[in-house]
Formats: structure tokens, sequence, C-alpha cells
């Protein structure tokens, strides 16, 4: 099982470390911008910063369901690629965002589009392998297990 | 082991769905109530949504992990279940809470009390696995591996 | 492959229980603070119970997901004793922030240092995992799947 999931695990873990960079930052900005804990509310700069990881935190359970759902279920390499997509897309949503509110929504579509690809294929996958399992029946020979 | 989990991997794209739906409905009561980014306080009606999505947000990861912890050790078919009803439930609460604080209150009591009910079964499924494998001791024959 | 599992599944039941723990003590700071519903500001001794709470709920799904990749890839025993730190050191994080603002910060850094010890694992893990597969090459033998 580990075989097909090392690829799915090595893009898992970048997404950890792109979670843990994007906390750093909140922690930059508290100092830059004296917002000492339990507060929340600051200048505009620090909200932004500390929205744009909320928002990212708040997707990154989603994301890796549906990472491995589709990759398990659907394609390992299609998944995989879907999700290098899905991380630079949340990249590139921290900065615009830490850069302006209007900043974070070209990546915010990116990011979202890939989402919802790999909801697709989490479901393709899933309701190929119900056929298969419950109805006997495999759709698509070998492309399913592909 | 595909096999064994394609309910669960069910159940969990629509956990994924809903959160998706719970997303969109913040993003439109942004605009009704016009609360641009990075604002999160606003007119009580769009503070309960948005309170909402972020307790719902705040749960799933904790549902996806006993959905399928007690899913693999337990029983597939029962954790699936008590998802579904889990899944309901969220759904009943977003939209109570959106009504009114109140309203939230039913629901949450629902969807917890199942919420308490995989974390057992996940407990007791994870102890009988313990057993098997370490103590060698089959407590229930058969059903352990349901 | 759940005998591979059975310790990290009973960490990560724990981790929950500790997490449907936090979510209690808001609702007893809600009660005891008058701070009700969709509201989230209060006297400091609430916000910092309502803060704690969100800061580890916000790291559930990156710890939940470091154990099982280092421990699935590397050793489910190293893992599970990570594990067990990092839930203590979230304990202790949860109990020092209630007390104070300053309080927070050396049970912080405990458990900060043990999700980078467990994403280091993970990495090497994945490292040696994919040397197997993908180069057929095993450059620990053995301890690459202890
Ligand atoms: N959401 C966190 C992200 C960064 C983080 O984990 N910060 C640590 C050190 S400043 C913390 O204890 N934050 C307190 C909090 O989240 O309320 C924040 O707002 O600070
Ligand atoms: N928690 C999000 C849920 C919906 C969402 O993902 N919104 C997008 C488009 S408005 C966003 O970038 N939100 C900014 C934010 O979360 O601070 C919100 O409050 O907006
Ligand atoms: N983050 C939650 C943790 C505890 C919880 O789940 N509370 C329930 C019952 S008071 C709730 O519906 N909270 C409303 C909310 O999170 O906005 C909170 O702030 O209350």
């Amino acid at each position: 099982m580990l075989e097909e999931a090392v690829i799915l695990a090595a893009v898992t873990v970048l997404g950890v470390l792109e979670q843990a960079y994007f906390s750093l930052q909140v922690i930059y900005a508290r100092r830059k911008y004296s917002v000492s804990p339990p507060a929340t509310v600051g200048p505009p700069e620090f909200e932004r910063v500390f929205r744009a990881q909320a928002n990212c935190s708040e997707y990154f359970p989603i994301f890796v369901t549906v990472l491995w759902t589709s990759g398990l279920f659907f394609s390992q390499g299609v998944s995989s690629l879907c999700g290098l997509i899905y991380l630079y897309g949340r990249f590139r949503y921290f900065h615009g965002y830490a850069e302006s509110a209007q900043g974070r929504l070209a990546p915010l579509y990116l990011s979202a589009r890939v989402l919802w690809v790999l909801i697709g294929l989490s479901s393709l996958g899933v309701f190929l392998a119900f056929c298969r399992v419950y109805l006997n029946l495999d759709l698509l020979y070998g492309l399913g297990s592909a």
C-alpha cells in the first residue's frame, strides 16, 4: 500500500511545510505590528496576514482529504500534480492577500478550481471502486486502478 | 484495503462537499452584508453564518479522523451510517445557526452525540485490535473485524 | 496494515479526546464569562481560553497528518511516542494560555519542537520509501521499514 502512496505522502509533507511557513509569517507579523495574543485585531496589514493563514488552515484538512481519496481511488500521479498546483496557488494566495485583499482573488480562483478537480476525481474514483466492489462491474478496465 | 474503505470514502467526499457548500454560503453572506475580507465582524446575521462555517470547519478534521478509525478498526457500515447522521446534523446546525443562535443548539446536540458514538467505536475498535495484535487475544470472534 | 497502525490509531483517538476536552472548556468559559455565540470577544480570560482552543484546533490536522506519515513511512513506535509528547505539550499549552498569554510560550516551544521532529521523520521516511520504490535502492536495510 505504501508504494501506491509515496508521492501523495511527499505532497502532503510539502503541504505541512507550507502551513508551518504561514504560521511563522503570522508570528513575525504579530511582532512587527505589536499584536500580542490573544488579540487577533490590529492594523489591516496584520489582519490580512492573520486571515490568509486562517483561511489556508481552514482548507488544509479538506485539501489533504481529497488529495488522498482521489490519489488512492483514482490516480496517484494526477492527484499529486493537482496537489502541487494547489499548494502553489495557496502560496500565491497568502502573499497576494498579505499585500491587499484584492491580491488574494486570482490565486484563490486557481486553488478553488484545483480543489474542485480533486473533488471530482475523488467522486469518480470512489464511484468506480463502488461499482467494482459491490456491483462487480469494472467500468474502466485498468484505468480505474491506475 | 480500498474495498474495506469505499463507503467511508464516499461519506468523506460528501463531507467535503458539505464544507464547500458552507464556504460558498459565507462568500454570499459577505456580499449580501458587505463584509469584505479581512473583516470578520458585521451584522449579527453575517456573524452567525461566519461562525457556523468556522465551527463546522473546526470539527471537520475530528469528524474525518474518527469516521476512519472507527470504520477501519470497528465497522465500515456502522461508522458510515453515523457519518451520514453527523453530516445531516451539521447541515441543520449551519442553517439553524444562520437563523438564530438558539437555532444551532438542537442540531449541535445531535451531531455532538454522534461524534461521541464514533469516538466510542474508535476506542473500542482500537482496543480490540490492540488485544489481537499485541496480546494475541481475539475478544470478539469475527465481530472485531466486521 | 491495521497491525502496523494500531498504536498510531490509539494516539489519534487520544488527540481527539483532548480536542473534545478543549471544546468543552470553551463552552464552560462562554457560560462563566457570558459570551454568547456568535460573539468571540469578551474579557481577556475568555479570549485566552477561546484562542487556546482555536490554536490547538488549527494545528490538529497538521499533527494527525505528520503522526501518520512518519508512523507509516518511518516508525510507528517513535512517532507514537512523539505524538504523546505533543499531546502533553498541547495540554500544558492550553492551561498555560488560559492562565496568561506568557504561560503559553514554554509548552508552545515543546510542542512546536516535537512537530518539527515528526515533520523530519516524515520527510526521511518518505524519502527512503521513494528510493526503495522508484530507484530500487534500500538505503537503510530493515531500519527503513522498522
Ligand atoms: N493563528 C496563530 C498562528 C501562529 C501561532 O501558532 N502563534 C503562536 C505563537 S505567537 C500562538 O501561541 N498564537 C496564539 C493564538 O493563536 O492565539 C496566531 O494567530 O498566532
Ligand atoms: N472563512 C472564509 C470562508 C469563505 C472563503 O474561503 N472566502 C474566500 C473568498 S471571500 C476568502 O478569501 N476569504 C478571506 C478570509 O477568509 O479571510 C471567509 O471568511 O471568507
Ligand atoms: N469554537 C467553539 C468551541 C466550542 C463549541 O463547539 N461550542 C458550540 C456550543 S456553545 C457552538 O455552537 N459554538 C458556536 C461557535 O463556535 O460560534 C466556540 O467558540 O464555541
